[in-house]
């Protein structure tokens, strides 16, 4: 029970300190969540109030299922952009449409994580390996900042991947608005000026550290109520300025996703893309800011938190959330002790749905656009190519994978071939193994390859370590290595295989092994293993294998020479 | 040049003795593949003469470019059965059509084995695991066997799954037919007793091994000519018999696959699993037989072989043709020396095209049937099941899903699963990697698992050896357990991670690996490796892991543990 509800454990000792520190955090976060909220519904291609509505109730059920103290839970970025891309691929045009879509989208993520969290499936995220992560969101914070442009510029326009946005950013170019120019352009240099400057202002000032991170945070607010009331007083709205709107006020509806099969079917692979990389991230965030504090964070537990939060999402007019990385890291600095930050939160946006709507109205969208791109590009690192092109090529190549293709095809693509081709590299890899001739380095009991070390061979001898568990991609590799390295060698009696770092024999390789024991001995070679490990013996004992081996199986490898050799002696006298 | 024209080599060395053997062989294939190649085509749902057509060219083109002496190309069983399914897939029923897409699935094949072979990627038959082939294979024989029995009873029906198969035989079972019933169980019997009994009479009766097996081999001729002169004479075509009926006399025609881009992109998929699997097939066939001669076969030059042989079976009328077991066998008993063998059988089979055809008029389609059902019941051996259930579980679950989705869901279906799950169980065993905490045996250098042996071990200093490479799918695991045994553990100074056994670590690894050494010193426990192999220490080497790390890097886990102890001893004194 208690592994379901962490709730219970926090929430018995509750006491008037917590709370307000707790109550300090949620203000703090409830007025960045507010232009965040719309911003990323904008980036979706969602209407204003459903960025609003996934703040509310997602953050309730995180505050009673999530195991993160600090975790801060709503509309991100990058599932943002995966939604527009799942919805896009609908075709569809009309709003409500959408709408239903997103909603749909929620429920599928939500459900898909409480299975995930239900069956302790949280190891599935450990195939998204950390470069092809890292490869997807630079990838995708070029991506959402490139869709921002058209907003930017006041013009129409459209595109999932980075050669359609652009040529649509240059088809519509003539369209584009000036006095939206002016503000996009002014409220993204002021932003990226208080991202860059602001903090060591403040610092220089005396201003605590927090304090002045808090409020360099702050500077959206600043630019939102600032632009809101440049358009209210000049009317901008009537020189073209495209402004927020009317935003529904009242608290989120109860919504029903609809009963669509066809729908179901068509968002079912983007909901899985979507709960995976919005799970991976929100961990990794989670699991950072727990370690400040010497807490945990259960990953099995956060898939139900996350599936309670994007299930709640889908009744109450939202779309797919996940933990979000800055605003969690203001949630921590600002204080909060406990999810009950998060529930404050809820009750915050809550109140601005149902009070501050009307006040959004003159909100320029360039605006909006502004505080995303400048967001999105602090996450845009493309030195991950670099430092993966110094460790290995196989990792370079599954960031460059991703990168190319996210940007080229859209993230979809993007990411389900990063991971596709990581899974293949590592197949690649291991289905040829390093495989070392050893010697005995004279004077110990150890043995070293030969092509490394001065080591001691024997003629009749030859021991063959292979680096790599023997399974079947491999096996026919080893045969051919064995065969060929046996055929041309006159005066062999004896190959022993040193399985040191054999770490499993599958079926097929052990099929292999009776097949070279076989044609070894039809050269009159016998084959010895040694150094063969517990629970690999283990199972070698339930065959034949070891009945039907020509040679033996030695427990170390220098007791495998030193009989060997003395047999050899004693055959010769 | 000699690397893509093996005739090359041995055409140089041919002489009037090796002449004799290949003929000698030729006329004995010759026999066999003549009931062999009408019964198959009618199993891949395709007029007879597109078997003979599939046994002359093909053959002539392997002759070039294949790299076995002994190996016979043609039409087999489960590419026949994996020909039907593919073209069943599209729901044509114009004959016509249905022969284009046979024959554009030959080319498909035939394109996809030739780039396979260029780029020398023979490597990706490798996963295909050895329990999948077999459990494959098992399936095959069972679906088979069963699409056979509605032409024993003289019924309509179809059906590509065993569920649909049976049912379809039940709904159909009132149309039987009693005298193709006879004619058909009556075969059956005589060709099980034939293969069963009649090689042990001719043993008793003193005939050579070879020579018996060779004429058990050619009872489905004597049943052939039997059933069709009854026919013929009983006017057994009048009372429902199915017969053969006209087959078109004449050398194959010339035939251009059809300019289809849908038809390609439909059948695409199942020509790369026809290809693989038939690659697989021949060359185990290739490489068994060439073992008993000490001769090689080249896979990469092999998969050209076979690409040349569909090419020129699309292009004369044919379907996917691979190595086949039995004829190959046949072929080696009766002498053949070198491909000349498979040419000299092409232009027997090319001659009875031209001129035993008429004769094949009365032939009723059960006895082919029969053929079919006696030779693919051989390749049926549940026995994989209970020896993959001993082994391994792993094995086991994939075997068992090979054999149940083959039958239950379809050949493609069932072999796509199969090596999805063998991998998908790889990567997850490796993904929870074995960890044993280990301690020194006292007396000697080495270190063991202290749960298996009695060690002794340091209150400061723990030990931790992995036995798997670290890559992306088990490093959380790795930093899992690696945390939850260091943090209740009071007055531990170090841990050391013993990588004898690591192959490999990846990026993903390496930042975990950053991460654990901070969230050890954040504990106040340093970091340590030992037993670093050669290749990865030579990539951590262009990092700045080493520099970062808060321990050492040890040669040798003795050395590791002298040089920490002596280092405490000097602390505490």
């Amino acid at each position: 029970m208690l592994r379901y509800l962490p709730i219970l454990e926090w929430g018995r000792r509750y006491d008037r300190e917590t709370l307000t520190s707790d109550m300090v955090a949620a203000v703090i976060v409830t007025i960045m969540l507010i232009p965040q909220s719309l911003a990323y519904a904008l980036l979706a291609g969602l209407p204003p109030e459903m960025g609003l509505y996934a703040s509310i109730t997602p953050l309730l059920a995180y505050a009673v299922f999530g195991t993160s103290r600090t975790l801060a839970v709503g509309p991100v970025a990058v599932v943002s952009l995966m939604t527009a891309a799942a919805i896009g691929n609908l075709g569809l045009t009309d709003p409500a449409a959408i709408a239903q879509a997103a909603i749909m989208l929620a429920l599928l993520s939500g459900l898909f994580l409480l299975l995930m969290g239900i069956f302790r499936l949280g190891v599935i995220a450990n195939f998204l390996s950390h470069p092809v992560i890292a490869g997807f969101i630079t990838a995708s914070g070029i991506l959402i900042a490139a869709s921002q442009i058209k907003h930017i510029l006041g013009i129409g326009g459209g595109g999932e991947t980075l050669p359609s946005i652009l040529s649509s950013l240059a088809r519509h170019l003539g369209e584009t608005n000036l006095p939206t120019v002016v503000i996009g352009v002014a409220t993204t240099l002021f932003l990226f000026a208080v991202r860059q400057r602001l903090k060591l202002f403040l610092l220089a000032r005396g201003v605590p550290a927090k304090t002045a991170d808090i409020l360099t945070k702050a500077g959206p607010v600043l630019a939102i109520a600032a632009s809101t009331l440049a358009v209210w007083a000049l009317s901008l709205d009537g020189a073209g300025v495209a402004i927020v709107g009317t935003i529904p006020q009242g608290l989120p509806p109860v919504t029903l996703p609809p009963l669509d099969p066809e729908l179901w079917l068509q968002l079912a692979g983007p909901a899985v893309l979507i709960s995976i990389i919005g799970f991976v991230e929100s961990v990794s965030v989670a699991q950072t800011l727990a370690a400040k504090r010497r807490q945990r964070i259960l990953p099995d537990q956060e898939l139900i938190g996350l599936g309670a939060a994007n299930t709640a999402a889908a009744f109450t007019g939202g779309y797919p959330v996940t933990g979000g990385f800055a605003r969690s890291v203001v949630n921590f600095d600002a204080g909060a002790a406990t999810p009950a930050a998060g529930a404050f939160t809820a009750v915050g946006i809550a109140v601005a749905t149902l009070a501050l709507t009307p006040l959004l109205f003159y909100l320029p969208k360039a605006v909006l656009s502004a505080t995303i791109i400048v967001a999105v590009l602090s996450l845009v690192d493309l030195s991950i190519l670099s430092r993966a092109w110094r460790y290995s090529f196989a990792d370079f190549l599954a960031v460059a994978a991703t990168v190319v293709l996210t940007l080229g095809l859209g993230v979809e693509i993007g990411v389900s071939a990063g991971v596709g081709i990581s899974v293949l590299l590592f197949l690649w890899r291991t289905s040829r193994p390093h495989i070392a001739e050893v010697g005995l380095v004279e004077g110990t009991e150890h043995f070293r390859n030969i092509l490394r070390h001065k080591v001691k061979t024997f003629p009749e001898i030859l021991t063959i370590r292979v680096d790599e568990s023997l399974y079947f991609a491999n096996t026919r590799y080893l045969e051919d290595y064995i065969l060929e390295r046996v055929a041309p060698a006159k005066g062999l009696k004896h190959v022993i295989l040193m399985c040191s770092a054999v770490n499993d024999i599958d079926m097929s390789a052990l099929e292999s092994l009776e097949a070279i024991d076989t044609r070894l001995a039809d050269m009159g070679v016998a084959l010895h293993l040694s150094e063969v490990k517990g629970p690999v013996m283990d199972k070698l004992k339930r065959t034949h294998f070891l009945d039907m081996l020509t040679g033996e199986v030695f427990l170390t490898q220098f007791g495998a020479i030193q009989a060997l050799t003395k047999t050899d002696r004693q055959d010769a006298a």
